[in-house]
């Protein structure tokens, strides 16, 4: 199962996963003044030195397709070879892409991104149109080899806007909490964890220990560290050791070389920053 | 304002909305059985081919972006070129790419899809993540060129699964078609209909209703005509003359040829199902 295997390198590793959200200006002049490389290669080139001097440290990458997408068919052809670097390492790729579409449609985003150029081991994926918006990637899941990521409680400030509202006294975002840990009852591996997890924010602790309490058997994608404001103790309010979840940076990591190195030597920074991360999660849990 | 603009061709050649879903068995075997051709090529030539026959009846087009992701980088040169052709000949086109995501990421979307290679007229917005998710958007949108169409009610069976949880005794998709309301009081045309709209679902009409009621200002692109079940007739429950949305049909249309047709001569199945949809609408209008 693929939660399995994320499950003991975030253990083994650490809890980090390192977002690839490879915003062109986070390109180092060494790559970008480069006139011989296209837009394709300068990304391709920057996020396989990332991975290189990372992949002890990360139990996973999130590669945000948005940053990609773009750039059009260049940028998606960096994407394909990331995420193909990524799972030739064995290492695990989350697809950020956070797609919600239903039966046939559904159908062509899981045959997109479990397959083919832009196959990834999880996907994210909106739970605004319900169950039809899941159960097509089932195919893939029963292989135990990919999962997804469905979000709950997201980490930005107007998440409350529609997910903060109550329904019987529950907000929506506890009911689409209680629907996934229902939806992941058949794919549950030896750990006890889903293949179909959640993603939940590291900005609101409260209401995150309020969704851990009813999805015993979720494990969880949080975005909001560092950048957005979240630190290591915000983990410690919610997890133990072993703990059931990876934690996201992206610009806290790879954009940490801006204006400092802009030399080959660029990853040493980003190397650090991971390094820091670790520690300021591990020495809290 | 491209909205004035859509209400102007609904007005003119009829509230058609042809959905390019080009699953790969859509396309006839004079096409599919040619071994020179790749398969970007098939996937365009076919949805040029159905263009070129119908640009006269249909108001705009509305191309699925998951059946382009299905074939990699591909498939997405065949979405590229679609949309440029469909944009060239002065059409409107809607990316349904259904996009949901905040901040830098929707910075990232916005360009990806109001510029470049897959430049679109108007794209399809999941609410989810709330405010943060539609103002990235808004630099676009003050051009007057570019316009959303935000999720609210969809078509689908479980739609209701967390679309139809009640807060305060509202709806959540009433919620939603009230903030879009308000989220596109900036970006009113001469009409009085603003570049943000809002997709609702044609299976759901007393839904509709509730939502049309609030929502004076709002243009709606409705899906689940034909296939879903929706009919004509279900429009006129809805909508008066001067409609203000466009109704999508899909495989209704593109796929109607298969097992009949399967020679260059398909179109004319095509363009017979697109005036068999646009007399069915005008005829309860």
């Amino acid at each position: 199962m693929i939660i399995d295997k994320l499950y003991e390198l975030s253990n083994k590793k650490s809890p980090i996963c390192i977002g690839l959200d490879t915003k062109v200006n986070f390109i180092p002049e060494y790559l970008s003044n480069n006139d011989k490389l296209d837009i394709s290669d300068k990304m391709f080139i920057f996020n396989k030195a990332i991975i290189d001097n990372t992949a002890d440290i990360a139990a996973c990458y999130k590669v945000q397709i948005a940053f990609y997408e773009a750039h059009g068919i260049e940028g998606l052809i960096a994407y394909k070879k990331t995420l193909s670097y990524i799972r030739e390492k064995g290492n695990i790729v989350i697809a950020d892409v956070k797609r919600g579409d239903i039966s046939s449609t559904a159908e062509q985003y899981a045959k997109a991104h479990f397959s083919g150029d832009f196959e990834a081991d999880f996907l994210t994926i909106n739970p605004y149109m319900g169950f039809d918006a899941i159960k097509p990637y089932f195919k893939y899941l029963d292989t135990g080899e990919k999962g997804l990521f469905v979000l709950s409680k997201t980490s930005n400030p107007s998440s409350m806007d529609f997910q903060g509202l109550s329904h019987e006294g529950i907000p929506l975002y506890m009911h689409v909490a209680q629907k996934i840990e229902e939806w992941g009852a058949n794919y549950r591996g030896k750990y006890g964890y889903s293949n179909i997890g959640s993603v939940v924010g590291l900005t609101y602790p409260e209401e995150f220990l309020r969704i851990k309490n009813i999805a015993k058997h979720t494990f969880f994608l949080i975005p909001g560290y560092g950048i957005q404001g979240g630190k290591g103790k915000d983990i410690s309010r919610i997890f133990n050791r072993n703990i059931n979840a990876v934690i996201n940076s992206s610009r806290g990591i790879i954009a940490a070389h801006k204006g400092i190195d802009e030399t080959e030597n660029f990853v040493r920074i980003t190397r650090q920053k991971a390094l820091e991360m670790k520690k300021d999660i591990l020495e809290w849990l």
